[in-house]
Parts: C-alpha cells; structure tokens; sequence
C-alpha cells in the first residue's frame, strides 16, 4: 500500500464562507450542511450532537429501545426511473431505522401539497408509498395533511418518521470503529443520482440509468441475526459515499483508506459522470450502505449481503487504518493516494 | 332544553365539488380535507380510518403501548402574538399525544427551509422549539434539514413526529363517547387564529390578541392520575371548536348539544371576529380541547383543568345525547337550537 500524501489536510480543509441566508448547498449533505447542523440545529435539540448525527436516536421507553428518525423529502423530478418521491420516503426512513440496526416497524406520513396539485399524482406517489411499505414490511401508522398556496410549494414535499426496535447489544456507531476493520460496500453507486438528474435535465443515455432506491433493513438484520459484530452502518444518500466514509472518518477520529477499483460503479453511470463532470463517489444513492465491522467476519457479511440483495455486488472496498487523523484516503489505479474531502455544498440539489 | 330544529340534516350536507386538483381547502380542516383523507389518505396507509382519523396511533412495541403521530406546520407568518412556528410544531404534536391520553417523550424535527431564508430566523424559530419542548418536557431527539430552492417554499416549513407512552387502559376516542357524558372545553377559544389573521392582515385591534398556543400534556395526565373515566379528548386546532365536536359525533354516531351561553370567548376575540365575518366556534385554537367524560365526573375534572391551567376557564358547555343522528346542534341565547355542520373548506388557511 502506498505512503499517505504528504501534504496535511485538515478534517475541514474549505474555508466556508460565512452565510447570513440559506444557500441551497446548505442541504446538501456537504461541510455546509455539517456547519448549520453543529453550529445551529444540534444545539436546538437535546440529545448531544453524536446521537443527532447518526441517522436514528436510539431511546428507552419503558424498557424497549427504541429507535426514531425522521426525514424530509423534496426530491424534484417527483417521479423518476426506479422510484419516486413515495418510495423514496419510505424507503429513506426505513434504512436510517436500519442503519442503527433496528427492526423498522411504523412510519408517519405528513404531506405538504401544493395549490394546483393533480389529485391523480398525489394517488400515484401514495400508492407508491403503500407499496414500498408493504415491501420493507412496516406499517403507515399515522399521517396528516397540509395544503401551502399555489407558488409557495413545489407539488408535494413528504415527511416521515419511522420507529423501530433495537433487539441486539451491538453498539452500531462510528465510535465503535476499530483499526483493522473492514469497510463493504454493499452495490455499485451512484444510480439514484443520475437517474434523477438524467430525468430533471431531460438528458437520455444510451442505457436507462435506474434509482437503486431499495430498503436495506432485510440485509441489516440478516447481519445482525449471523451474530457478526457490525461496527457502523451508514447509508449513502446526500453527499454519496465518499462523504459518508468522510463523516464515519470525522466522527471516529480514524483513517479509512479505500480501493477506486474495488468500487463498483456501472458503466451508464460513469458515462454520465463523465458527461456531466460529477464524480460518482460523491453522488447519492437511496438503497446502498457501507458495513463496518472485523476483518475475518468480512466474507461472512458478503455472502450474507449477497444472499438478500442478489441483484447487488458487495465489496470489500477498504479498511480502517492504525492512524487516528480522521481522514479517507483513496487509492487510484496507478497506486496513487488522494485524499476525499466533503464538498463545501452538493453536485446535485434535491436528490431526496 | 328546546327540541330539535325540524328540518333533517345528513351529517355531511354540502354537496362537494369534485376536483380533479388540489385545493387551498383541502388542507382547511372541514369537509373537503376529510373527504381527502377518507377517499385517498387513509386507504394508502395501512391502519383503519378511525385510527388513522384520531390525532395519534398507538402502537404495540415490545408490550409498551405506543403513542406515535406526526404534523407538518406551514403557518404563515411565522412568527405572530403568542408563537411562532416553532412553538406551534412542538405542542402541535405534544398535543396530539396528549390527545390519546400519552405521556409525550420523544419529538424529531424535519425542517424544510427555502433558499434565501435569514439564518437570524432559523436561530430563532429552533430556540423557540427548544423552549417549548422544555416547557413540554419532552425532548428533541431526532432531525433532518432539507433547502428548497427560492420560490419553491415558503421560508420555513416545519414536520415533528413525536412518541410517546400509554400508561393506562382506557380507550380514549370517539367509540367510547356515550349519552349522558359531559363535554368540557378547556378554556377560551378564537385566540390562535385571531392572532394569526390579524398578524398577517396587518390589522390592530384594541387589545392585543395572543394565541393561546400551549402544551396540554400536563392537565391531561393529571385527569388520567385522578383516576378519571376519559371518553374523548381533542384539541380545537383547524376547524375549531365546531369542527372537533362534529367529527366526534360523525365518529361516535351519538348526537352532541352545546350552549353558546357558556362557550367563553374573549371581548377582543368576539369583535374581531365581527369585524372580519367570521365565527369563533370554528377558528383555530393550539392550546384548547374538550373532554368528554361521565358527568358526575365533571366537577373533578374542571377543578383539575383549573389547576394545571390557572389562566384558562374550563367550563361545562354540553353533554352528549341519548340520540345517535351523528349530530351537533347549538343552543342560542334566547333558546333557538341550530344545527352545526362541518365547513366545507376552511376560515382561514395555513393557521398551522
């Protein structure tokens, strides 16, 4: 493996501007948007800002541990190829339960509607929510309804929340990763965001580029059920892979170091990034995680991985260093080291 | 106690358009928004209506009775006498927990911010939330932020969801409404929506008129504490007074008579409410419910009410029937009865 670069890069080498309004790369799950959730939005919430970043909370009432999350969905086209903004509020909540490691269980459904919305497509992204429920098996427990007049929405945002149980002991953090730990990936990247933006640009590419959009609970607890000692899950939605290695990274204090050729990306998906000047380590996915965990349980997780999502590769992709500087490093072909950074904002906005 | 009006009303009398897009109405609260849900909303969520119609579901997790709901808020302006948007989404969901007689625990916020939107203002809407979850003690657990580009929101948007616990075994709802019960109203009502429309029209009145947004959480489980028989709890948001009543009676099948005599309403609320052409008993309240419960239990619960409350007047101001026409009828100052029926859409729109 080659050295490191030598030059030192900071956790958070760009200098952000200071902002007095909200910029749009403010919801991009970039430095930005990591600066107005620890400067601004963690303090306003109780738990310590650890807990709020990690996809769910996890909370004991009455004795059961419970998890809870929530997230806004203002994906723009609403309907896309492999989803819409339905299953897309489905599933997204579904695999935050997922990635603390709980049992999805119930959801909240609360739409906002734009004056002028047709009737017909509110039905099509409901009907995809039921379904996309009925296929992650949890149930739409509760919803409400609110209606913002004509050029003060955008058709229709969606909001769920979605509690679950955590059955297990496995603390699924990134403070429990360790040096010498495997990083899998779970499928090729970078779909969600092509498809959507391929769709919002009315670009055509030789092959349809479809949403990997998919519940990833099945997998979680197939993991888990295997008795393997998973160390952090993460999603890889806002931000793609690269930022959520890098937030895992911040988070730990830990180096992570990871193989460009172990990354499956398809070759529609790499043209289009060639296209469109993006890079597919950067670009969101909606039904793809990384697992960390101990090296030798690695094979076990692939097969297991494998076995529910079988139209998925996983991969091993790379592991955690000995070194504690909180950085992610890539490996490229020719043996090349870089470093991945955040990005200050997004490629793309409202991906999800 | 005069007779019945002569004249026979189905319980849904305004023949409703049909619309093949969605309108402003449609969020309002009246006839139009339950026709919504009950024709789309409920059918693509898997609970049956009338739980899905409650302000909570409550849930089997692990042998804990959970509460779980969820409630965007879109009010306009955001901030305005007595609230602001972020005191309205934490007792707006602290509330509808309350509702189903929970002990509220766990809140998560999902914001929807519009590009543009001044930093100063998010600092001050979530500082808000944070008081008014203290106040509610109840805790901020989870979040997620989204930006919307400028012209596609509306500043801010707010969602919570929020959990909590059933700690007894009463069946708090509609079904178990029966003759003879007492119907309480917990104080005032009007103050909310005045307050709202009144900031938004820059209109003055004599007197300022605050919103009576508050948590109801407290009187509730101290009428729960006392050992007290609760039917049916709602809180008066859109619709009102009118609107909460009517759906308990379409839901329960049983006919409701109140006394407008001793429907307290402020002198500052009833002029502007003149003014503007509108009727107190269906503007929105945040911080108002009625219970309805046996009535030689009354008297208990209103010096409960009284207690957690000192600033309200908690009154008696109806009883159920022995009839089951699924109606509300009225009791005027000179002894005439009029009948009470849904809205088709609302008074005021976006009052949260």
């Amino acid at each position: 493996m080659p050295d490191e670069p030598s030059s030192f890069q900071p956790s958070c080498p760009t200098p952000l501007r200071r902002h007095e309004t909200i910029q749009l790369a403010h919801g991009g799950g970039g430095a930005l948007m990591r600066e107005l959730l620890e400067s601004r939005v963690f303090p306003a919430l109780q738990s310590d800002s650890a807990d709020a970043r990690h996809d769910s909370a996890v909370l004991d009432v009455n004795g059961v541990r419970l998890a809870f999350t929530t997230d806004s969905h203002v994906v723009s086209p609403l309907f896309f190829p492999g989803g819409d903004i339905g299953s897309l509020a489905v599933n997204g909540t579904v695999n935050d339960l997922a990635m603390s490691g709980a049992r999805p269980l119930h959801l909240s459904v609360a739409l906002i509607i734009e004056e002028g919305f047709e009737l017909a497509l509110l039905d099509r992204a409901l009907a995809s929510m039921r379904a996309a429920a009925d296929r992650a098996g949890v149930l739409l427990a509760t919803g409400d309804t609110k209606v913002v007049d004509k050029g003060k929405g955008d058709g229709l945002f969606i909001t769920t929340a979605g509690v679950g149980v955590v059955d297990h002991d496995l603390m699924i953090a990134p403070a429990s990763v360790r040096p010498g730990d495997a990083v899998i990936l779970s499928g090729d990247v970078g779909r969600h965001g092509i498809a959507i933006m391929a769709e919002r640009e009315g670009l055509s590419f030789e092959s349809n580029i479809e949403s990997d959009c998919a519940p990833l609970n099945a997998a979680v607890l197939a993991l888990i059920d295997a008795g393997l000692d998973l160390h952090c899950l993460r999603d890889l939605t806002r931000g793609g892979l690269a930022t959520a290695l890098k937030e895992i990274a911040l988070d730990s204090g830990c180096d992570i170091r990871i193989r460009e050729g172990d990354i499956p990306v398809s070759d529609p998906v790499r043209g289009a990034c060639e296209m469109l000047g993006l890079d597919p380590l950067y670009v969101a996915n909606e039904g793809r995680m990384v697992v960390i965990l101990p090296k030798q349980e690695a094979d076990r997780a692939l097969e297991i991985i494998q076995r529910e999502q079988p139209d998925c590769e996983p991969r091993i992709i790379g592991f955690v260093k000995e070194e504690q500087n909180h950085r992610l490093t890539i490996e490229g072909g020719l043996g090349v080291v870089r470093v991945l950074d955040l990005l200050s904002g997004e490629q793309l906005p409202r991906i999800c």
